[in-house]
């Protein structure tokens, strides 16, 4: 072990339910931490506790920029977030002073992937109709067509990109005898032969999948790409999926979609805005199941994001590069 | 073609909904089809149109006995149900008359497997309360531990029963990185190895298991298996999930397993009584996902049904076996 890590140094832990495991591991390799105990993050107690520590463990995602990074003092040395994206962070910020900014994407694929495939089947299966229909007494299973839903099997499978998520699922789906899996990003992936996928256009994947999953990143080019004109060329009988960010979706153009039988139902982890409020018209829809983003919500996916964390804070206290920089 | 196939002969539909397909085929080979019109079908119309018919198609679950057989009359040779279970049906009148009897089992496994994983991720990810957070504008996403949920990735994934339906699930899992999968049978299955599964007790099922699956079918070996006591030997972390039937599960004692926090949550196709009244305790609990027994409910395997009854009917017309008797 370097003399840095084992020498004591500080560490603010920005939210009281971190994982206890990312605590210990801080710990053991002699760290002190200063745990803020308000829920929510109060960034007044954040601003009284942070001066003078060598890190900053960010588990919350208020805004972290030059105020907080002021109230620390120069002595600072590293932060890291415990999120995947960092839309939340002055990034430019952490670059002028070069400070150095990890953050834990890829550890929340499994999770994800999970969820995903939990909405797909409960969207293509009537999931939320099913309850209602109980909840009002109307069963109708005398009819033989009642609540008919999509299959997995032998369906395309599409994916609007092909990253960790997007692969997760594709790896997930191996064995469940589908017909294809398609996905569209702007340059074909070298690995997507591991995964039996081809690289398709925009409008291919709108027209040929069954299953249309949406992870790829909220950017100017993303916004508002599932719209009407998308759904416009997706299949009558195709389940749309979004686990990546509402804004990604035109979502008065999904509600026109399910509405009129467009396409067939949709699940949605993400949605614009978050909260959603309760008298949002899409939760009067039979055909669409919403969740309130809750893609990685696991104990064992959340005490993996708290170690990467942690683990970036210790690379950077022993001078290492961080396990996944944030830039 | 033999004779026999290429002459006319009579078949009494018992419901409108018959998948156009299997109509279809049974016209293709010379099939007079009689298609009762009433939803939900009519006693009064099938004994007005049965008599004089050479087969019927029976698709839909009411009682099936003596009255239809002494009213079709004498030259009847054959019946098919459009069902796997065939508790509605007075098989030993059809042994008594030497009538060959069909049914469906099998075909339903692929529909019923994609339900149960979805059952799996509903429950263990807590779709039902999430939705219900949405409605009451109760979303907590500065809580890191809110909504945290159960992964199916290392789970021990344990079956109560193996047949059909379980070996597809388990089939889906392959590639899922669970950490193994148990099984109880009173025997244990010679196909086992085919999906790393492990033939174990009762008891260390319910010990063992992350997530447990009923697939068996309902008999008095396994009327209410699922009670006190077996929810007493879970894990608390345990997801419980019903694709059979609802009389293998003592449903007040499943109520008091997940009020308790006994198991974690529960993913429910099949309840006791069916149609579950809408004031049933157990739609009132948040870990609880409960759908109106809509496990076979795709397109896809709707037809693979109705295809199956169809042959049965037209191998027995041709004076072979059918592809599945029911005795």
């Amino acid at each position: 072990m370097s003399r840095a890590a084992s020498t004591a140094f500080k560490v603010l832990i920005s939210h009281p339910n971190v994982p206890t495991p990312a605590l210990e591991l801080l710990r053991s390799r002699g760290a002190e931490t200063i745990v803020c105990q308000s829920v929510p993050p109060s960034r007044e107690e954040i601003l009284k506790k942070v001066p003078g520590v060598d890190a900053i463990y960010w588990a919350h995602y208020q805004p972290l920029n030059a105020g907080i990074l002021d109230a620390a003092g120069p002595q600072l040395r590293c932060v890291s977030t415990m999120s995947s994206g960092i839309d939340y962070v002055d990034v430019p910020e952490f670059k002028l002073r070069q400070i150095p900014l990890g953050h834990t994407p890829g550890v929340v694929k499994n999770s994800v992937a999970d969820l995903a495939i939990g909405l797909m089947i409960a969207a293509g299966r009537h999931f939320h109709a099913g309850r209602t229909e109980i909840e009002r007494s109307q069963w109708k299973t005398e009819q033989i067509n009642w609540m008919m839903g999509q299959e997995i099997r032998d369906s395309v499978i599409g994916f609007f990109g092909f990253g960790g998520i997007s692969q997760a699922i594709a790896k997930r789906l191996q064995s469940w005898d589908v017909a294809k899996i398609l996905y569209h990003t702007r340059t074909r992936k070298e690995n997507d032969g591991d995964f039996k996928a081809e690289h398709v256009s925009f409008e291919t994947l709108l027209k040929e999948s069954d299953f249309l999953v949406v992870a790829a990143p909220l950017t100017n080019e993303t916004r508002d790409k599932f719209n009407a004109q998308a759904f416009g060329q997706m299949k009558k009988s195709s389940v749309f999926v979004n686990v990546a960010r509402g804004g990604l979706v035109n979502q008065p153009d999904l509600h026109e979609a399910l509405t009129s039988g467009r396409i067939f139902a949709a699940g949605l982890d993400v949605t614009t805005p978050e909260p959603l409020p309760a008298d949002n018209p899409l939760l009067k829809l039979p055909n669409c199941v919403i969740l309130p983003h809750m893609g990685t919500q696991t104990m064992k996916t959340t005490i993996e994001m708290s170690l990467l964390a942690a683990n970036n804070i210790l690379n950077a206290m022993e001078g290492k590069p961080m396990i996944r920089p944030a830039y």
